[in-house]
């Protein structure tokens, strides 16, 4: 917890994939599930290089998939932490996706995950503070509460109902 | 449009799976990104049998891991679709765990996912109304529109102030 | 041993699969090695699910393929175990396919598989009884019966020759 | 049909594989679903190179699981066409198992299944006569007929009775 | 071919990985043809990006292993294009390996891989000239010749003799 | 080291593989990372039965795709140790490729791969040495030494004008 904060910036971690036939779904586009794997992929080593920790993955907050990625798309999987909660982090997820020849990119998904940062005996430790530096950092780092607060006034108002 | 409405028990799926060793991630419990191709396979299975049609995933609303679930645990993965908006529906997926030997059951994960109906030209498609008839369907159809309630005004909250 | 008997229908499984690009063979239906896999996992969680117990796949008594399934056919895969012998249980599996936007259902596959219960140490141990309840659950178990007599008569007579 | 025959050895196919950790069960030895998967490649590539033609699997006649085979272990497949009925044939297969620093072996796995010749539109034809010429390949030709006779059989008493 | 040259910052490639225990050899460390599929991989984005074309891999010139890498390792596999060659290009991949919670960073693989690049009927075409920029990238760009110098030497010498 | 020397014929390896869709890339053809994985482990298990220990890849010095490999090819992939180096021993792979229904084969792949044999403790053990017999055994055990007096020159060249 005295451990000195670090910047967002210093999380980043960068995928590059290619889609290929065996990762398509029936409508000849990456398969959800596939890019779903990739995205935790790189939001967990995104928390695992801002914590310097193990970390599981508590949650997908949201993740929309905005264009489908044909075979042959090259992807850009980009991930950082947006901010840090106590022993939790949320990490930011966008998939950019390009054909070899043009210029054009195209936004394939965005999503963002709740990771825990956990000790060897897998017990949730307190994540060291982050700090944005960028106006879009600053952006990412108030949607992140506003984010957890939308979701936990949803969850506490369904569950009067019940 | 005028296709006769559905009750959301025909749209019922089930998957059995084992965690395997070829399964797990460095915790020794099954890998996020596995356990979600797993829960998009079975939300769109029940989506395509309530609609009729072929589907894609539009969203991952919520999904949360609950328990982790080590090697040899057997999966029960029930999906159904809980309400139709337009051209797209909300399915619910509970993956439930249990070890051979063992009565008890432990919650694993339980997600939220949107699926849009799609024509063979994949454009999307009206989607048949469908009927809750139980207390639980009834409180998972109020629940899926609240849900979508809170996306939306989220969504434009943070858009306004960008 | 001194357990007590489960039904037939306890030990019920269910799997719901879609056919996807990467699981198909060069004629562009299931590839039949991926398809054997299910079955074989249905089958032995059948097995499970009755024994409440371990358990190893002993032979592939018979597993005939009839008819192919082509990318996007919805696979609905049920297992439930035939009949118990000691330590050993033939399961049946059945694998039926449709398409979205059809309401024709084709029959992929059938097999009959024989799993053992183990202990801790892979020692066989012995299988609580089951109760066949309805008449087609009957006749399975007596085929299940012929069908192992059958296995043995071969086997004798092919040794005896050699 | 007016085709030449050919020996059962110019059918022969040998396949190496090594056990490892991605390839295994619960139990920590082969799946038997993956198992399976090689046994039938290695079969459909015998009977391919008999026929001259594609084929598809028609049915697993019999496999039997003799021993587990722990990671690192050392699988041989050998296959080869055991006998030829009109537009199919049964290949036989056997799996031996070897660990790098010992000299012993240990039977993995025996299969014997039934593949069909088929044309370009998937229509079964006619497969070349096949001609066996050591004393094992006469025995094996000849059990082959005698399971065939044992399975129509069984299945014509299993029919009767329904 | 009258294109405007692009550097060599231009055409590099990051992409993070983290070993899983489905990644593993009997050793317990990543198995050698996976890292080889995205080192593969890798090089070839980077032979995309700089051509602005489809690429296929012509020859693995030399790929070593330095360290192992275990489960839970984080890879790090940076790729960039070295030098073009008319229709081909070298491109120069390095995998970095390290573990959460320590600062220490290891090599665990080198490997220099030339593709070619192809149109639509996957003719070799010209590629555009590479400008190396930094004293690094200049020093790979002369190592890229001498690499190619000694390789065909190599293969001349070897074929005189036979 | 007192061990027995053993004939390169002994330690030959043949595998059987059929290129399926999912092993394929972008342009219709076997994924060149998966090729690479199938020459590896045909290497590795070469390497293995000569030297009667565990084995790990310490290089590949060579890897030249020669022709594509469609959906449909069945490969033949022959590997065997052509040299010993005390605690190391390159193997050569070659991979064949025909199709049902033709008599032409074509070459895919060829390969040359160092291993290196290691105790339980992943220590390099000597090799016992080898014997070619055959005159293309002879002249790939010349060439194989060649081979590696070549690369040792490149490296030390290279690494002088550091």
């Amino acid at each position: 917890m005295g451990e000195k904060a670090r910047t967002v910036s210093a999380s980043c971690v960068e995928m590059a994939e290619i889609v290929q036939p065996m990762d398509i779904n029936i409508h000849g586009s990456i398969f959800g599930g596939h890019l779903m794997s990739l995205v935790d992929k790189a939001g967990g080593i995104a928390a695992c290089r801002h914590s310097g920790t193990s970390v599981v993955t508590l949650s997908v907050d949201h993740l929309a998939f905005k264009n489908p990625a044909p075979v042959g798309t090259i992807l850009s999987i980009k991930a950082s932490v947006n901010r840090v909660f106590r022993t939790s982090m949320e990490a930011g997820v966008r998939v950019i996706g390009w054909k070899a020849g043009s210029d054009e990119e195209t936004l394939i998904c965005r999503a963002y995950i709740t990771y825990v940062a956990v000790d060897e005996a897998k017990k949730p430790i307190p994540v060291r503070p982050i700090v944005p530096e960028t106006s879009d950092q600053i952006r990412r780092w108030e949607e992140a509460g506003r984010r957890r607060e939308a979701r936990l006034a949803l969850v506490s108002s369904l569950e009067e109902r019940r």
